[in-house]
């Protein structure tokens, strides 16, 4: 699980909570071609609007990343908070400023400590090794429960690329430390332009193709840095090939990532995928699995394990998608639960509630009234949900 | 809590559930003039699709409502029984059969058993009584925890005009028998046209201002019927100062109906106002207003009774409305949490706090962005919200 050039370290910081890894550095040898893709919330943590601003030079050589505070909403103060942290980091590894992204997660309103910054930071660039990824994705963790990461080897024109990707994210939004951030690291050799499509159709097929409870966060933020280090042939127009297999590999990566932050949604108990199918055009097939997987009524009836078929049609019937009724047909998995509109009876039922007793399942939507398609994963909205949300500043 | 002319009844029909008041009828001695407001969701139940095809002569003279199966997502053969079940009304009324309007609240996708209005309704006919409306209210009851009733009188040049609203609606959605279901009716004499702008005003400033979890029901009908008996001068045009005074007493009414509806929302604890003021536009104010009060974040947060200042900020910061972050006040009743952007520290948290313990409290977003503003009314999202709707069907 290691990508050539990259090092990676995490220490206790003791910026929330003591005895807990809550500062993480990633460094890459040289810097790296990098791309970003940061919250769409007007509201913007400082780290955020740092590391999108630096990021407009296409590169970066190190990400310096804590949890415990999100730096969110914390003024003037807070940007100068994200820009001190980020020049700690910098002395620390030679390499100017510019070339350090921040990211930040946990509660919002309060400001860093830049001590525990200063104390921990010269340690924690002396830690740095081609192994520190699994301390690097524990330290990323909020509500989170399990740390998360992917990593896959392909091969370019005959040269050995490694790309590991690790993320973190449980509910949605900050307050509750539930931000999502997610780094992809790899020592592909890639020119920008193409780095960065590579990054936009992969967010595009896995972290928007998720939903916990529709919320945005003020910190979400997703980096891929590509070092070069694997010295393949340059992946750029002239190389459609390498092209796509790095695609392939990143686009996988991301899916992985994407569904583990759903399967570990805050009190999720289902991991449910919605599809609709047979739809006029994507916009329509979008608008509605989107709505269906953010429908409370229907999160709840999937923890409930209750294949409430009239939720979904009625989500279905707000969403705005374009459908007729009386031709629509719905599947839990492989179990037919209504045709053409017509509810199919009870045995189907009991089948379509078998299916939902499972930990995962799939639910199509079927409209026949066009041929375009779109899945979004979505959690079921349990009781631990709400107790999670009610309770976690205290 | 009498309307000159009309009168009501329920009766225990064995909908769904032995000894409960499921099927009421409302009657009036002339035909009334009549406007009706249906539900955006594109899924309509058959009742509505019926009943807002009937309206568009402007004329009605008895609505028949059940509880306990909403004939939605019934296909053909629920229009069929939509159709009969007035069919038996009109019978026993003596009406002609587009006169009778029709309303369904209950599980969908089932079909109604006509049976049950066979035998029920010439009974209920014949138990129509002036003081009925009580027993009506409580027979289109589903998850509702209390009836939900308003009346007023005014006076019209000298004339006395009553009016009576009553409604149901607990969560939004029907699946589970939470649909909206309202009606009002009134003496009054009064033009189609001025009814209809009337019922529009209204519904606008009420209705359309309340959210529980955001999902729209199949079945949501409004109707306001008018029979003239009170004789005042013929409110139209001509005559805008009895168009006003009934217009704020019916405005008055809906809204006493909706705040009732939202405090009695599935498992609320809570009933928050959201202020947004100001906006720049009308539609930012909504946006902003609007996306706060439904994200499932902010929602726990009250029932956690946390002034969770965060998720407010973030949740406006994902509604497209537009403001500055470092000009926004944020205010739990009169105590001020946030003072352009910035928090003003533990005391005024304590404060908030201690307002977000009330029943009832109001949360205002100020964005200095120009003048407009917009409340929207909503619950709290609390474990017995997830209980009722996971378990409903069982």
């Amino acid at each position: 699980m290691q990508v050539k050039g990259f090092s990676a370290a995490a220490v206790e910081a003791g910026i929330r909570y003591k005895d807990r890894l809550d500062l993480g550095l990633i460094y890459s040898e040289i810097p790296a071609v990098a791309a970003g893709v940061f919250t769409t919330n007007r509201v913007k943590a400082a780290p955020v609007e740092l590391s999108s601003i630096r990021l407009r030079q296409g590169r970066a050589q190190a990400i310096l990343v804590n949890s415990g505070n999100a730096n969110a909403c914390s003024g003037k103060q807070g940007m100068e908070m994200a820009v001190a942290t980020s020049a700690l980091a910098a002395k620390a590894l030679h390499i100017p400023e510019e070339l350090v992204q921040v990211a930040s997660t946990g509660v919002i309103g309060q400001q860093l400590d830049l001590a525990c910054f200063e104390r921990a930071i010269p340690g924690l660039a002396d830690k740095l090794a081609a192994d520190g990824f699994d301390d690097l994705s524990k330290a990323i963790m909020t509500t989170d429960t399990v740390p998360k990461l992917s990593f896959k080897t392909v091969m370019i024109e005959g040269t050995q690329v490694n790309i590991l990707g690790m993320a973190k994210g449980a509910g949605m939004i900050m307050p509750n430390m539930a931000t999502m951030l997610g780094f992809i690291l790899t020592d592909a050799r890639i020119v920008f332009p193409a780095l960065r499509g590579i990054l936009r159709k992969s967010v595009n097929q896995s972290f928007n193709r998720i939903t916990i409870d529709g919320d945005t966060s003020t910190n979400d933020t997703l980096l891929i840095l590509a070092n070069g280090a694997a010295e393949n042939p340059w992946i750029d127009d002239e190389n459609p090939g390498g092209y796509k297999i790095l695609e392939e590999a990143v686009i996988e990566i991301c899916k992985e990532l994407a569904l583990k932050i759903v399967a570990d949604g805050e009190g999720a108990t289902k991991l449910a995928t919605i599809r609709v199918i047979g739809a006029r055009d994507k916009e329509d097939a979008e608008k509605g699995a989107r709505t269906i997987a953010t429908s409370s009524l229907v999160k709840t009836a999937f923890f409930g394990e209750d294949a409430n078929w009239g939720r979904i049609l009625a989500a279905l019937g707000q969403s705005g998608c374009r459908f007729q009724q009386d031709r629509v047909d719905l599947f839990f998995d492989d179990v037919k639960l209504l045709e053409n509109g017509a509810y199919l009876g009870a045995d189907a039922e009991k089948q379509a509630t078998e299916v939902m007793r499972q930990d995962k399942f799939t639910v199509t939507v079927e409209l026949k009234n066009g041929s375009e398609e779109v899945e979004i994963h979505t959690s079921d909205l349990s009781l631990d949900y709400v107790k999670i949300n009610a309770d976690y500043r205290s």
